[in-house]
């Protein structure tokens, strides 16, 4: 296969060839089946469960078909696209199953962790299993999407919005493999980010599955905590273990999969862990506050680095906190009257605690704006804090 | 002193006697004087800083004031309460002079570690330094309530509302003071929480302090991560590390007060941490799967036992989805139809991620509202997702 265009079922301005064929109609594949509808394009679904496969359908992801590839081109309906949204230990499998299948179509998979997929296709045009032009037809990719609920009843068209969506070609990928990808980015709503595979499992080890482990871990204590202690729980401990209701199998499989890169993260954590455990075990001996307040100071300068919304450089912004009631139309009062007065809301925020019928709805405005909008809530009435 | 009241400068129906001095005008001691003044009551504020007591009075949080007993008798601003909210480390010594200062006043602090000022206080009961009387007019409390931000110009009237404020009375503790501390937290808005020191301790090294010590590990990494694995970042690691912005001084001092605690909980989360390290060493060991999965369900069980908002049960409220654009107004006309449908917003959160000018608003609502919401918002043309 050469750089030009293949011969493709049919052609896309985009880049995105049709129609998409998508292998596993969970979370990920049926959201991506909801969008590429919902943008007008052709979709074929498959997965080995014929429940996940009737609730993808039902909803309106696209239209089943056997993986025969007979049968699907005399329908007409040969993939120029296969989209491998499986879990991620047979990701590789289906991945090469699908070149194999389909000779003339592009092939990517959505799995969170890229090197392995990779690794296992190389094995196997090493062991001559598929050839190099079959592999140059495949890319890995990574939607930076995903929520706490799995399967396809928690598939949403717009899970991708405004999402990075990392694409890792390599030297021998086929720039059209390249190029569907971006396509389906696209279509997806999704913001491109090319990046070498092992670059991007470095990078998720970091800032996905490291919160992952620590919001675990912090979660796994309050297995023994009293009722009592847990009434006592504030914003910190919600937000930090937020994520930690997340699927313990998939999470088994991509920790496993990106084992080496978690390992360099947790030994450098666990480091700073022991660090902080000698230095308690003595408080007051020569260097222990020191310690201490060091670790404190690394989290605040690693904090200031995280970058806030729609990828912009952290922003300070200015917080108006205004205290509403707990009834229907209050928050729509509150922001109404922002809308009113023309200021852009860059951050919501509802701060719940225990024991009263009141939150605190804090309001993030440009820093310049800050002012003039807590002086029309308070114009209007709103107990502004 | 008996069990019946004190003879102090003014009585209180709610068991707050006036005026209170504030000592240490921070973000706890000024925002506890400017919720006092709301409510109508005499406040007197002393800070070692005069830019801090400066600001404090300048705020409105009360009336500087000598430390000169007779000063301020003569006056008639005898205080009925003093409040430390001075930095942890110096609230024992703080609390000392306050009942030698003051021998008719009531003393009561506001730090954050309740076993370590205790027990100074008894040691120099036991060493004479301290008469039983003494000692008897002090109560530690705690109010659950903080933000990233310090010092009295962070502080408002409000930041208690709604707020657990433990209080850690003992059995040689006066009723008066007890009384007193009921009637300070009512008076900011708090719910009032009776509870031993020690087991308060043990309960916020679990559910404060861990979380804290686990959100600056995580973004300590994150110093040494490329601006492109940064970009990948999304709410995961927002939230997880969101209280690792807070002040290296103020928790060398809480969690080197707390050490024992503090430790307890560390080193079972080493033990968690060490045995996903040896899982991740090899991952197709025997058994090294379902250690990671383990560690991750273990994390969804203590999950779930965290309390929602108002201190209820966990409840599992379903979510509306809704598309904006980052455009002033949108997000009042979204709640303004969801006020119209008379539903109760439970929570509300935005979702940004990198590279994009939308964003989804997340509006938890009770389940049996979940689909009515949706039309309803759906009907006046709102991106339902």
């Amino acid at each position: 296969m050469t750089s030009e265009s293949l011969d493709l079922a049919s052609g896309d301005p985009a880049g995105l060839p049709g129609p998409v064929l998508v292998r596993g109609t969970g979370l990920l594949g049926a959201s991506i089946g909801l969008a590429l509808r919902t943008a007008g394009r052709e979709v074929l679904l498959h997965d080995p469960s014929p429940s996940a496969l009737a609730v993808a359908r039902d909803i309106g992801a696209g239209v089943p078909v056997a993986l025969d590839p007979a049968e699907v081109t005399d329908a007409g309906l040969a993939p120029g696209l296969v989209v491998v949204s499986c879990p991620p230990d047979v990701t590789a499998d289906v991945v090469t199953d699908s070149l194999r299948r389909w000779p003339d179509a592009l092939v990517l998979d959505v799995a969170s962790v890229k090197t392995a997929v990779a690794a296992q296709l190389r094995r196997r045009q090493d062991a001559g299993e598929l050839s190099a032009t079959d592999v140059s037809r495949y890319v890995g990719t990574h939607p930076m999407a995903g929520r706490e609920r799995s399967g396809p009843v928690a598939a949403r068209g717009t899970l991708f919005l405004a999402a990075p969506w990392v694409v890792c070609a390599e030297e021998s990928t086929h720039p059209d493999a390249v190029a569907a990808a971006r396509g389906l980015a696209e279509a997806c709503g999704a913001t491109v980010r090319l990046m070498p595979a092992a670059e991007h499992d470095d990078a998720v080890a970091l800032v996905s599955h490291l919160p992952q482990v620590a919001a675990s871990l912090v979660a796994a204590r309050m297995q023994g905590a009293s009722a009592t202690s847990l009434e006592l729980a504030g914003n910190g401990l919600r937000d930090t273990t937020r994520i930690a209701a997340s699927d313990p199998q998939l999470w088994t499989q991509i920790l496993s999969s990106n084992a080496a890169a978690v390992l360099e993260t947790l030994h450098a954590v666990r480091q700073d862990l022991d660090r902080l455990i000698v230095t308690l075990e003595d408080p007051d001996a020569e260097g222990a506050r020191w310690g201490m307040a060091r670790l404190i100071a690394e989290g605040n300068a690693g904090h200031a680095r995280i970058p806030g919304k729609h990828g912009a450089a952290p922003q300070a912004f200015c917080v108006v906190t205004v205290v509403v009631d707990d009834t229907p139309g209050q928050l729509a009062g509150v922001l109404a009257d922002v809308g009113e007065a023309g200021v852009n809301v860059e951050d919501l925020r509802m701060d719940h605690a225990s024991g009263h019928e009141v939150g605190m709805l804090e309001i993030s405005v440009l820093p310049a704006r800050r002012d003039e909008l807590a002086e029309a809530l308070t114009r209007r009435g709103w107990k502004v804090v």
